[in-house]
Parts: structure tokens; sequence; C-alpha cells
């Protein structure tokens, strides 16, 4: 199972991105995959092909408006793990032995 | 004020490497920065010496037991703008129109 | 067209990964797009649909020995820009006007 | 040692950004370290303090300009191992067995 987290931004709409962001959000919203939605980008686990497939869906969707679009991801695939937007957090704050601001 | 996120990882202690991160965020929860915790990573909001502090204190934590470590950051510097830990996420969501997985 | 940079690491096998890498670059390397190699990653250019089939294929050529795989990777999508991968390069020497490490 | 790849963008000021681009690599050619310069950023080998302050030194060559700026930072620390800018490449090459692209 794969964690992929992103976040895709046009270049040439100026500094405000938020109306960019969220159509790409919805995209996952609607995709039925789980996902957490931070500050910096957007965790979604999934098997690969629906993962690339909404990067694929991203960038269309900010195409007809944008000439210059940036977008960065990371993977984090572990064999046979599921549910880890929250088993991967609940391990650091077990770790630390106190709870953290998520 | 600066969003600053980042990961670092031991390449040379195997796949679980939960109590490494912990020391990081554990430094991250002390330094009195506001800052949430992801599956993926650590956003922390701040001035630029103190986040890029964060950055050097980690490697030094993890530096006693590993030889090799990889760390990824992004940077989001918006003049004047603070609280944007929340902020970002809840600009996403209204212009969504309904509430998103945070 | 796209630029497309991307490092891909197993996280269980050592610190030393260059073997692992140069399955993934041999990849590239065969896949008749245009690329260049660093020493932090490699930047392929290209129509977004092989430059996600080389994303599939790199995390499949490692899954064999790999139980945990990290992969981070950047897009910079141009409307109708091509030969991007000399280009950016030249520009910024160009404004800089004189010859920089390449 | 410390390998550090960045990339940096003003957010406000359209889809060509290579002056600015050029602004930071400029500090990087004129800071003494070893670089090379990509299509998709600047890699930098050399103690973890002079690559920080490269970073701050980038934001503040910007900060003139642009009221929102991006910045994305990649380091791969391994200890005592120097001249890395290289031999990372030559090593992928070796196992691969024959040229690549650089």
């Amino acid at each position: 199972m794969y964690l992929m987290e992103f976040s895709i931004t046009p270049m040439d709409q100026g500094q405000s991105v938020s109306a960019f962001v969220a159509r790409c959000v919805e995209l996952v919203d609607r995709s039925g995959l789980d996902y957490r939605l931070h500050a910096m980008g957007t965790v979604v686990e999934g098997d690969l092909e629906p993962l690339l497939r909404l990067l694929k869906q991203s960038f269309e969707a900010l195409q007809s408006d944008s000439e210059r679009i940036s977008c960065s991801v990371k993977f984090d695939y572990r064999h046979a793990k599921k549910g880890r937007l929250t088993s991967k957090v609940d391990s650091v704050e077990a770790k630390v032995g106190h709870s953290l601001k998520k």
C-alpha cells in the first residue's frame, strides 16, 4: 500500500492559489480514497494506479487556466501495511510518550 | 512568516524509523513554535532562523546512530501572514464548499 | 510538455543504494525519453503518461527486494515548451552572465 | 558531509522566473562551495551551516520583489564522504555498465 503526499500549484496565477488547490482536493475527496489535507499538501492512501490517476486529473483540472504548473510528490510504499494515515502519527506519538499537535 | 514542512529519515536503520522521527518531533514540540504532525512529515510555522535551527538539531539528533540521513523540506514564505497552519486548510475547505478530512 | 525529476530509494537495504538506483535509471535510459542524471536524482522530459509509467516501473523494479520504498518527485509543466533540460540551465546562465557548473 | 539540492521560486512574478533563480545561483557560485546546476534545481556540497546560510541568503535575495516564495530542499548526509557530486553519478553509471546522460 502507498501513501502519496502531493501539492500542485499554478505558477502564473498570482500568490493566492487556494481556488486551484480546491479543485484538486475535490478530486481526492471524490475518489473514495482515504486522505488528509494539511497546510502544505494532501496525503492519500491507496494502490499506485489510482494515486497516479489523481495526479493526472489534477494537472488536467488546472491546465485550462494555467500555462505553467509546479507539483511536488512524495510516495511512501510499505508492503502489506494499510491504515497508515493514522498509524504513522500514532506510532510517533507513542514513542514521544505524550500527545502531539495533529 | 514561513511554513516549513520537513521529514528526516535515517537510511541505515531498517524500515521502521518512527523512534528516530520521534526524536525530531520532540524537538519541534519543545521549540515553542506552532506545528502539525501528519503521516508524511511535520509542518512548523515561524521565522526562518528558528526553523533552520530545527533542521540542524534534527540532524544532530540522528547522527549519533546513523551514518546516512535523508531529509526533505518545503518552505512556503508569505509576507506578513501568520496562522497559516489552519487558515490555508480553512481557505481550501471554504472554496470546496463542504468539510474535508484533516 | 513536462519535466519530471525523481529519486527512489529502498529504506531497508542499508546506506549504499546505487545498485537499486541503477535499475531505475536503466529504465529511464531505455524509455527513449530525454533525461539527465545528477547526484540527487534524474530529470526526464516527456508527456505525462510515459513519465508516470516510469514511476510505476521503478517501484516494480525495487519491490522484489524491498518492503519499504521512498520516492520523491517534482513536476514542472509548461505549455508547448520542449527542450527544457538544457534551455532552463542556459537561461539561468545567460542571466548570471558567466558560465556555471553543470 | 552534506549534499543539498534546492530550488526556490517566487509565486507572484508570473511563469518566467529564471531572473530570480539566477540571483540565487549566483549566491551559490560565489559561496566557494562545489555545486552543479540542473534543469530542476541546484545541488551543493558542504557542511550544514554554510548550506543553511545559502537558503537564508536566497530568500533574502527574492524578498525585495516577492511577497510569496516557494522553496523545496533535499539533504543527503553521509558521514565522512566527500566528492559525491560526481561519485554518486559515477557509481550508478558503473552499475548500469554503460555511459548515461549527465
